[in-house]
Order: C-alpha cells, then sequence, then structure tokens
C-alpha cells in the first residue's frame, strides 16, 4: 500500500547481541523520529537479528536522515538498507504471451496497490504491445533464440539500465535467463512458477503434477538465483484440485492463485518487507 | 509453546505517544534484560498502542522485575499485564456431553502445547466422569436445570475459587453462563461457538447455516461476556461444505474445526499473546 | 470452460422416487446419446432429487433432442431446464465505479473461461465508458438518483430486453436494485457481496467486520432476489485479517476475493451447474 | 459416516465405452434395487470409465446380489470391487512412539465416524501399550532393529492375517517398510507423510522444508507402495508458514495437520470411496 506521509524504511540483519532493539529505538527517538512500525526476529540457531524499522523523521532533509541511519547501522555492525518510502521505484515486467500476470499486475498498480512506476515492459513477442500501450506503458520487444539468446539479454541488460529500473518482474516470462545474465543484472528480480516449489520445478509443471496425481496444486514467488527455480521463496498458495481436472484445468485454475501469489510477494517488495538471508526470506508482513 | 528459559513477558496499552517503542525497550535495556520477542500495534484511528514484549531478565529476582517494570508502565501511563512465563496458570475446563474438544485440550495439554496445569473439569453431566479419571484430572458433576441454575452456579464459582483457576475453557459446555456469573467470576473464560460469527449466534448454528444453505460452515473461539455469543473474538475459521452435506455432516466435519480453532485460541492465551480492547483482540502471534 | 462438442445439458428436479437415475440415463442412450456427466443429489430430508447430465446427443437436430428431453422429463413429472452448449449465452455487466470485478470478469471472459458473449456494460456512471469501449464492449450510462430511481429501472430494463440478455452480474453494482425491477427482469442476476452473508448484509460490510473485529473477511456470490442480500448464495470464500488491518486494508484484500468468488460462480452459472431450490442452491462442480 | 440402512457399493472401472451409465443403473434397477449415490468420472485421455455406485437392494440376500453385481461387471469388461456397507472391515494401526495419529484415529472411531472394527495395535515400542488398553484395543510390540528387521516383518505378517486384517494404517510409523513385505501384505497400507508430497520425500521432511525456506509446510496420506513416498495419494493439505517458525515449531503444527489429513483419508477408504488406477487415485468424495 502507499504510505501517504514520507517514512524511512531500514531493513537490518546481522549478529544477534543483547540490546539491539533498544538501541536502534534509541537512536531513531533521540534525532526526533516517531516510530510507526517495528518488527524483528531472531533466528536463534544461526544467531542471527533481523529487523523492519519505520520512521517518521523530525528532520525534512531525509536524505540526510537516511544516510545518518546507515552510518549508525555500520557502527553497530549491522547491514542496512534504507529507503525513503515517499520515492518511487521503477520497475520493469517482462512477459512472453501469456497475460494474466501481465493484467493483474498493471491492474493493481493502477489500483495504487503499488508503490512505484512501471516504467516498461519487456517481451520476446509483440502480441501485447497494443494492450501495453492502452495502459500507457513502453513496450520493447526483444526476441530471443538458441542462437540470439546471449545478444539478446544484452540488450535486456542495456535497456535495464536505461529505464534505469530498481526491479524487475516476471509476469511467466517463458525464457530461463542465463547465469551471466543475473549475475550481471545487480538489481532483485522476482518470477512467478506454478507449483509449489520444490515440487515440479522445471518445465511444464502442470502437467508434472497431473501425473503425479497431486490433489493441491501450487504456485510460488522467489527471487530468481542463477539456480532455476531454487531462489529465495516469498509467496507461495495453493488450491484443491481432484482427478476431475486435467491439464488444462490447472492452466486455467492455476493462472489466478499464479496472480495472486505474484501480486502479494511484489506488494511486499515494493514496501521493502523482505529481507533475504542465504536461500530464505524474512517477510515483515 | 512452553518457554524454556523464565523470561518476563508484558502485554501494554495506552494512549499512542511518540517514542514509546524505544522507552520501553530502554528501560528493559537498562536493567540489563534482554528482549527476545517485541510486537506492537498502532491503533491509529483510536489513537492507542499496543504491545508485547518479552525478555530475559538479568536479575534472578523476577518477582522484582515485574514490579519495577509494572511501576515504570504506570509512570508512562500505560496499561501493564506483567507475567512471569515460568509460572504455569491453572486450567479448569468445563464440559457437558460431547466430548471431542474436551479429548483435544487435554492430548494438547500431555503434548506440552499449553503452558498450564488443567486443575479440574467441571460438568453438567456425570459421562466424562470416568475418561476424565484415566487422564487424571478430578472431575466435578454440578448439575443445571432451569430451577437449580442460581445454586449450582454458585457452586461452580466456589470451586472455581477452590481450584485457584487463572482460565475456564468452556469445551462445547452446553449451558449458557448468567450474566451474573461472567460478572462474579473475575477469570477469562474462553468459549467456542460452532459458527462463523457473528453470523448464526445462539442455539442450533449448525441447523441454522444449513437452513441459510452457505457454503462455508465457521468456528469462533472468543471470550464469553454478559452477551452471548458477542464476546471478543480470538480466532476464527472456516471449512467447504456443499449441498451434499446435511445437518449431521454439518456437526461431524465442525467438530474438527471446532478443536483446532479452540486450541489455537487457548495456547494464545496461554502464551499472553492476547491484548483485549473494547470488544476486540489484538493477537500477537 | 468452454465445451468443444456440441452437448446437451439438463438440470432436473423434482419429488424423488425409486429408479430415477436410471430412466434418465436409458431414455438418452435409447435415443444414441453418449452420457459424459452425471450427477444427482438426493435432499432424504426434503424428499427432492437434482440432476445434472450431459451428453453428446446422436441426432444432429439438437433442438429436437432438447425437446424431447423436455417432453420427458414432463412426462417423470420433473421440472428441467435444457440447455445447448453450443449455444452461447448474452450477459450485461452492471457496474459503478469500482472496476476490479469489472475488469476481472472481462479479461476471464477474454481468455475464454466464459462460455457467453458480453454484450453490454450498463452503469449510473460514466467513469468506465473509455475502458470498457477499449475492451470492445458497448456501454450504456443510465443515471440513478433517488427521484429517478423508478425511471432508470425502466430503462434499464427496456435496454436489457433489447440487448437480449440471458444474465445480469452486478459486479459491485452500488445501487440497490428494487423488488419490482427484480420482479420484472425475468432473467437470473447474479450480485457479489463484500460479507460472509449472512454476517455483514446491507451497507458497509467491511466497516461492520472491522467494527466486529473478525478473524476472517467473506465475499459472498448470490442470486439477487427481493429482499437484500438473502438470496440463494452460489460461492463464498474468506481470507484472514488481523488486528493490523484498517477499513482500508479489508477494502483492498476483499476486492480480489471478491474477483474470484464472483468468476468462479459466473462461470458455475454458464456451465448451467446450478440449481436453486428455496432459497438455497445445488452447485455440481 | 457410518452407514444405516445395508447397501451395496460398487466401485467400477475399465475402458469407456458409450452407454455404460445407463447399463449399470439398469441392471440395478431391473433387478428392484434403488440408487441412492452415483457419481463417475472419464479419463478421457486415457479411455478409462470409473464410477462409485451405491444401492439399497430389494433382495435381502445382500450376498446373492454382490454376487450378481460382480458377474454383471465382468460381462461388460469393467473391473469391480463390492461391498456390502453393513459389514464392518477390520482395522490394524500401526505406531511407534508418536501418539497424535495415533489417538485421533482412535476417537474418530469411537465418535462412529469410521465405519470399521479396530482390531488391533502393532508398535515397534511399548510406549503406547498402556493408553492402547485403556482405550480397549489389543496392543502388540514386534520390536525392530536393522538385524531382526527380517524376522519381525514376517511377524507382522503372521500378526495381520491371525487379525484377519483388511486395512492397515500407518499411524506415523517409523520404519520403513520393506518391499517385500509390501507385496505380501495383500491388503491397502495408508500411510501419513508429513509433507507435501513429492516435495520432501523420505527422512527428516520437516527439517528439509525448514532449510528450504517454504511458506506453507504440508502433509499427505498415501497407499504404501514398493518406492518409499510414492504411492497413490488420496489426501493433501497444507499450512501456512514463516519465518518466525523453527523445525520444532514445524513439527508442533503439523501434528494437527497431520491428523486431519490422514482421518480423512482412512474415512474415505473405508466407505469405499477411493479408486487407484496407476500411481493416482479418484475419489468420489
Amino acid at each position: 500500500m502507499i504510505n501517504k506521509a514520507p517514512t524511512i524504511v531500514a531493513l537490518l540483519s546481522g549478529r544477534d547481541i543483547p540490546g539491539l532493539v533498544s538501541r536502534v529505538s534509541s537512536h531513531i527517538s533521540e534525532r526526533g523520529g516517531n516510530i510507526i512500525h517495528a518488527d524483528q526476529h531472531h533466528d536463534q540457531e544461526a544467531g542471527i537479528f533481523f529487523q523492519r524499522i519505520e520512521w517518521i523523521p523530525q528532520n525534512v532533509d531525509i536524505a540526510a536522515e537516511e544516510e545518518a541511519f546507515r552510518q549508525f547501522a555500520s557502527e553497530i555492525g549491522m547491514s542496512a538498507k534504507v529507503a525513503n518510502s515517499a520515492k518511487r521505484v521503477k520497475m520493469v515486467i517482462m512477459v512472453s504471451k501469456m497475460d494474466h500476470c501481465f493484467h493483474d499486475l498493471i491492474l493493481r498498480w493502477k489500483a495504487e496497490e503499488f508503490n512505484c512506476d512501471i516504467v516498461g515492459v519487456i517481451s520476446n513477442h509483440g502480441d501485447l504491445q497494443e494492450t501495453s500501450a492502452s495502459y500507457g506503458i513502453p513496450y520493447h520487444v526483444i526476441p530471443v533464440t538458441r542462437e540470439t539468446k546471449e545478444a539478446a539479454e544484452k540488450k535486456q541488460l542495456e535497456l535495464l539500465r536505461e529505464l534505469k529500473a530498481d526491479i524487475v518482474v516476471l509476469a511467466r516470462y517463458m525464457q530461463v535467463l542465463s547465469g551471466p545474465f543475473l549475475k550481471a543484472i545487480e538489481i532483485p528480480v522476482i518470477n512467478i512458477h506454478h507449483s509449489f516449489l520444490p515440487a515440479f520445478a522445471g518445465g511444464r509443471p502442470y502437467h508434472q503434477a497431473y501425473s503425479r496425481g497431486v490433489k493441491l496444486t501450487g504456485a510460488t514467488a522467489h527471487y530468481a538465483t542463477e539456480v532455476l527455480d531454487d531462489g529465495p521463496i516469498i509467496n507461495q498458495d495453493v488450491i484443491r484440485i481432484s482427478h476431475r481436472h486435467n491439464v488444462k484445468d490447472l492452466i486455467r485454475k492455476g493462472r489466478h492463485l499464479e496472480k495472486t501469489v505474484l501480486g502479494q510477494a511484489v506488494s511486499w517488495h515494493l514496501d521493502n518487507r523482505i529481507l533475504v538471508y542465504g536461500n530464505k526470506t524474512v517477510v515483515f508482513d
């Protein structure tokens, strides 16, 4: 959801030592900030502390407050991602031909559920060009074949930099992104996989699910990493199916699930609610 | 779940003023306490601040620490419920003839899910006497008829005081507790109602649900108040039903739902996760 | 889902007498029909038999086969609704300003989930005129005020007749339809109410839910009848909420639930899967 | 649920040819039977027909009617499993030390949800001996070590034959049953696996789930086959978890899920609602 008053959100993580909750809140209070949300998690096995803290700064120079917090975090030995909630990040959607997640993301954005600007759509096909135009979003076709993949990914990277993208959402983009691409991109990439991972990773998960005879079908939103369908999981959900449902039914029913799971994951990301550590996520929802 | 190390849990509520998060955590830190959980909620419309904070005190005299916190809370104008997690509260179960919630509560307790002692069962019927004995729990029969209700409730109150009960759980106890009884009891009473309240309050909710043709049937755990089925809701859940299910099926399917919803509510209560305000609850789960 | 081969679907109901399953299937088999789906329900309390049966007729004159079945049903004393699955019914959407259900219905239709033609949109506001045009669907503005309501409803009825509408879907249409209108309309009207009926009928259900402090919020698709929010329920679902969610959050989260619940209900209706009896539905899903 | 009137239930499967629904129902009607439930499924890809049909026979000699139906089924080339609903099958529970599924199965049985007799418990440990006795169920300890496994399984088989068991339920029995044992047993074995299969098959699924960082944890009831955790799935469900839950929490929360998923699967099996084909199930629920 879109915050009305300008706030600062910090996502902190680091070695868990006594007194952190108090030190962080004191730092903010001493500078006149008013904490409106604070949530923390202690991973007791790993000895790691995670916190999301959001406050209304007294200082109108928000950039200065952000910087002051970054310095404070570094002094107490914590990693910190600090964001100004009033600053809208730039999102790029990558899509192929299937349009359900594409429409859903844009309609959520138009309904002001997403605190971002959608600055472009990249597709390996031209099918959604006109629809994208009707939404007022620039559409870029970069065809991909086995032969041209390397060159195409280079173009995609250039375009993302040009668009100053902060986040890429794969809305059922049907090409596997290469390891080098994901290394080079330097911004988070959220993907929706149409199964309950780690079950049915890879291609044709609805066919795999049908063939195994499962009684629930799922969807998983995760950050894309170099290992296919293995990145940190953000959100998952399932729906009940039965022997009456064939692969086509799974595809049809799954569409609505994919939209819901992806939309929620993107919303959490944009609200700075997600901390990644190792191959897992902490979601302060 | 049962906490291993002795901790103090405080449930705070009061007028929301800037700096509360920081002041509370500073108070604890300055006395050497190590905060292991802190969660807060700001009701922005009502201007109320709610917090659950749990810490390992440095001082081995836990009672002194509890008292110090109570005094601190009063100084900053907050109501506080402070508990020592190592102290086991005493629970009494009230039951009639239906035994599914009765078994479920006791089995959760035996599986160490409940941080309490079950010190007795009160029933208006003798049916579960033997079963209760096999669990090693004293069973008290206090019959209730329209004529004897007042006297029976007096006996129940005396018994609850004798047993030093801290919490009463109505495990499908089929008598309406009177207003005077609920006023006099002075300890929380958790009830399970077999519908999704406020739909189908009062008697025979499964019959009501069947007759209305709803497609989901629910269960609601709430604190009992003088107004029947109107107390603060703690937990609710539903399951899907269809035209194929008659009233008997609803009763059968509902049983398992009632157990789950009630068991979770009791667990939250015993872990000091619930703050009641007005007719609502804040559950720090 | 859209059926490929032309089939006949019959929805039968009537007094339950032995041998009905056999008589119905024999009638179809004897005329060379191949039954591809048959599902029945016996309401044992009320003594009523319900059946949905779908078959591929041997006779290419489908209208004749339909007529033969209607006659057969009448001979065995059953009510029958008989439909040719290849015939696309005409749907009209009524909408005000909120557009989430409007978009969802149209996108499901474009994705070929709905076996119908959407022949028009009627609104009391002009807001969605342009969007409707971009989807290629005629949009009709009929303003409604307290004073003009009767005249407006007359216009709506005329328009529905002109459009030869078979079904009206209220996609968060924010006007209460009058009793006389609903009597006169003679085609089914599906409404989405944003609560778990019968809880929170009437106006502002999210506000009601927030104020009662429920832990789940719901949506209900039902056939509109003269009594507000009291018609036969087709589909319901809920999502979990907590004290953290204010009314705005309920509205935002509820939107996605409303879409899912309404979309499924419309799909069942169009696939002739719903039998209404009294104030309830049998859904052969 | 337990059927009151004696009925016959047939589970049919075989090559799908036109007219089967009609032929089966005619056969029953012609012999004076009254069909009270009929549900069928056509696997259109595989060309297989499945049906569950239940009727009240006119003939009081139910065994003769069963035999007549078996012969009829064979004439039309269908496999048939025919059962008299009044005949109670004999169930044996196998358990180790964890008792949650053990209690749940027995309490459902005592609440008359299961149409069977529980004729014995087999365990590799003595821990639940006394509890089993308090339920009035004979308890047999057959210790299993790596060295004695073969001999132990031989004893188990002998005991199952002695008890005339019709169905074995593994209520968190912590030993892998060998291929030869499962070949020799000749009666269905239902197992509960504490994950959403095929994810996290094998040992310590809660640890696997925790380590992968999934956002839902599941349970799967399936028929045990020679390949571990790979048999036909009967029922599955999941619950939401988050970063706040460690392995112990998963175990605790999972317990209640395991009970629900297993209880429902056993109930369907006992009501003759499950047809196995290949590695999948058709569940006529």
